[in-house]
């Protein structure tokens, strides 16, 4: 099953229309939910270890368009981790403060600390998808920033973070169905925002922004995955998947009690 | 089974070796397992809602002394929280820059925000616990903090923040039982420090210190509740069946839709 890992990194210069989001390996749904319990339980266990090393720290990066999972992933995969050893955060409009700031101000702020995981909800990466689809900041602003991003990034690696970004990848299909259900979905309706429509509008641009992103900012520290996501069962899989990789191979050590422990005596 | 819920909100002046830790108000161990598992999922809504809704938030506060269970709370309780919608801050010794601010300050950075339960795992208690038992502060300065902290917990209960706090109460002979276990465990003997001894013995000393938190600061608006806890699985059931009522009790309602969302085309 581990195969699948290798096969979605973003390859140079993707073209994303030509990825299939539909993609599931040959994979059976069944096959692929029990597997996704195995790798909640073995998640949570390696979360443990890395919590009780204390020495390095995880990253995640959510990146998607609206509805193609960024909260499923963190509900579904991310759930069983002990609450303890995970900080998530969620990069909406910036605010005032944030804004007269640089655009990693905000990000290195919450980055996560030694024996934790942090989990970014959209990220930096908005900040050269948004504000250059919508013309935010000007192009020469933008691209200055894919270069800045990997410095970053390149910092973070080299002190003790491993980084992993996903990008979530569903069809304008797919987005079409899914706003149709939420709309319907009376637990799920009050997310529903006109602007969602207007962003949808911009569908081919974003695809554009995404690939430049993705071509960009792939460094083996800090690599993007693509993840077929129409199907959210094989979504929740191939994340979990990479995770359980990316952390067996951190291999994550429990600490040496202190010397002698089998003297002391508890009075 | 709510009954025991107010039962065990602290009482005025507590004497706390009056209160039994081993008390498990005739409730079954199988009973109390099934139950906490229908605490949780129902916990998982109602955060859910809490997070929908965006208006309010929780701060739970956990206190003990070592191994009482406050790690145990989070991971048994508080786990199959979305994590997108829980925060959890463990104080530990305050650094330079927190040492350098009135004890109060790194405490407010770290509560919830609207839509969030917060989880302290430790909090401003420690300042009138630790700091007044190991006499880091002088007695002057640990009897203001009484009235500091209550007019800090008022300020949050008056801008939308439903405070519980818990005092996992064990006996001195459980603590020992469980030093003597985590120093026989692989997987939990890194944990243990000498100074957890150190602290032992001073056991008289902290819960007088203890007694007194839990009688000054114990408005209606940000309640303490004495968990017996020499029986995890008592702590754990009782502690959910408290979160489960208080975010009944706040009925947290997922928002309205925008208006006319059937007139909506999705193309």
């Amino acid at each position: 099953m581990k195969l699948f890992c290798e096969e979605l990194r973003a390859p140079k210069n993707p073209k994303l229309d030509k990825i299939n989001p539909d993609e599931t390996f040959k994979i059976s749904r069944t096959k692929a939910e029990a597997r996704l319990e195995y790798n909640k339980n073995l998640l949570g266990h390696l979360g443990y270890k890395l919590y009780a090393e204390g020495k390095r720290s995880v990253l995640i990066v959510l990146q998607a368009m609206d509805t193609a999972g960024k909260d499923g992933v963190i509900r579904h995969v991310l759930t069983g981790l002990n609450p303890q050893g995970v900080k998530t955060t969620s990069f909406k409009v910036p605010t005032p403060i944030e804004a007269a700031h640089d655009f990693l101000w905000r990000v290195h702020m919450a980055t996560p600390a030694v024996g934790e995981i942090g989990v970014f909800n959209r990220s930096h990466y908005e900040d050269v998808l948004v504000q250059r689809v919508r013309k935010i900041v000007p192009e020469k602003v933008w691209k200055q920033r894919y270069n800045q991003i990997n410095e970053f990034e390149e910092l973070l690696a080299e002190n003790r973070t491993t980084i992993v970004k996903f990008f979530l990848h569903i069809s304008k299909g797919e987005q079409a169905k899914r706003i149709r259900d939420r709309i319907k979905d009376d637990e799920k309706n009050w997310k529903f925002s006109k602007s969602d429509l207007e962003e949808r509008k911009l569908w081919e641009d974003y695809m554009a922004a995404y690939e430049t992103a993705l071509d960009k900012c792939n460094a083996d520290h800090a690599p993007w995955y693509i993840i077929p996501s129409n199907k959210k069962w094989f979504r929740n899989l191939a994340t979990s998947e990479i995770l359980v990789e990316t952390l067996t191979k951190m291999d994550p050590k429990i600490p040496d009690p202190i010397p002698d422990l089998d003297k002391i005596k508890v009075e």
